[in-house]
């Protein structure tokens, strides 16, 4: 699997690029920014998944996420995938909205004409990309774990739902946490996996905590001036779900902070330092 | 004097608010942000100044600038003013270049048509801004500080030249230290202020040092994989010119760092950390 170089900055001691390639899942070119912490040569280091919400690319965390100090201090790899394919013949939602199509994969891979082609998210960030991060990273992929913002952090709770034995942390920024229950995800859910709400249910995170998976803990950052708490993200459902089934759950509710990346950015350390004490990273 | 709210994001404790108002300077709207950290009631905060560089609006170090956490830890507000006024009827550079008319102001009063009207960025950054931020914003305009990157690190060193008793502290990321001998210089200055290249002595630090100007002290940051370093920026000239005023500089030549806002957010919080040491903040 080749990729190319797009551009390389060094930032914080360590070199923050972004890459191109061509992807057989999606069958379209992919772009995604890998960070890269100064490293003693032939170190490995651990890999923390950020996956992005609704409307952003790569380049959205990756110039507004702040996260870099903490991954050079920590000795953590970050890297950003983008949120659908794109590019000529992706189909787009029929009015262009905002919260489906381009932008908008939500981590799935649709089995719905004529998004099933090229709209298959979950594939390429589970198996595709992390075979190009391990062949071409200073990557230790026995230390990975997983983080996302909203639609992203409903990515970063399925994926590592479904893959404990991967991820050795996840956690979120304001997630949709119950994709079946809320408008966007079941715009989204019917739109790319058809009618059928029993085959939602593997990417539901809540649908997945009652139908027996597991994970060791859960970070929630959450504002509570976020514009789409109350209907779109309702974090009391996490809450139920993760109480009945005894996982650990921080939800730590935020006065007066909203759904942007000036919120991640405030508390993006305070993850990175709780991934990297499960990953065995630390300060260095 | 008047001022519209654009947006306000809880980040890092404090606000991050960016405003718009109807500018005396340059006739125009302008639009600036300005970063309040948590205080106590009533308390006054120290202002640092940052003047962005070719290109930029005050988005640019707002979104990518990394200064929240430190201001917020040393209690500074970080003020960013655009770079040239903007709107219908404002002359643009006559083939639409970057490194003339929007976006590269110069931070200078233009005295040539066009341009003279509108691109009087020197009155609305000393003058104008800093009543409007004394009047609506919690500010100890008695304790300032300025700083800058490209463009902007000629406008904080000229501005801290000239004004010697308002600023505590001037720093810069690899300015433009001696407009009057690189190109982008050679073609604002003259663009704006003609071709007397007398007048352009008062808009150009080494010249301004050369005749007689002095700041107590000069903190510059400089990538050596810049690529403008040799042509546009040329450090050499402004550590000549602080050697022979005894003024003393710390020049930092940031081995592999290049002229982005990845190498400027990796160096911020140093800067800031030297700004409040010298305007009598600190951590909280």
């Amino acid at each position: 699997m080749s990729m190319e170089q797009v551009s390389a900055n060094l930032a914080f001691g360590g070199v923050q690029g972004v890459y191109k390639h061509a992807s057989a899942a999606t069958g379209t070119d992919m772009t995604f920014s890998v960070y890269v912490p100064l490293h003693a040569d032939g170190a490995k280091l651990p890999v923390v998944w950020y996956l992005s919400g609704l409307t952003c690319t790569h380049a959205n965390v990756t110039e507004k996420g702040e996260f870099r100090r903490a991954c050079a201090e920590l000795g953590l790899i970050f890297v950003a995938p983008d949120t659908s394919p794109r590019g000529e013949g992706v189909p787009d939602d029929a009015a262009a909205a905002y919260d489906f199509g381009l932008g908008a994969g939500f981590y799935v891979d649709a089995t719905q004409p004529p998004f099933d082609r090229h709209y298959r998210m979950w594939s390429y960030v589970t198996e595709e990309l992390p075979a190009l991060i391990a062949g071409n990273f200073p990557a230790d992929m026995s230390r990975q774990s997983i983080m996302g913002h909203s639609m992203g952090g409903h990515g970063a709770l399925t994926i590592a739902l479904r893959h404990p034995d991967r991820f050795k942390a996840v956690s979120a920024f304001s997630p949709i946490v119950a994709p079946g229950q809320v408008p966007w995800g079941e715009k989204a859910l019917a739109g790319y996996l058809g009618d059928d709400r029993s085959a939602w249910r593997r990417h539901d995170a809540v649908a997945l905590i009652e139908d027996g998976a597991r994970v060791p803990g859960l970070l929630v950052d959450q504002g509570t001036a976020d514009q789409f708490l109350e209907q779109q993200l309702r974090p009391e459902l996490l809450k139920a779900a993760c109480e009945a089934a005894a996982i650990p759950l921080t939800l730590n509710m935020r006065e007066g902070y909203d759904h942007s990346y000036y919120f991640i950015s405030t508390f993006m350390a305070d993850h990175l330092r709780w991934h990297a004490g499960r990953l065995g990273a630390g300060t260095r």
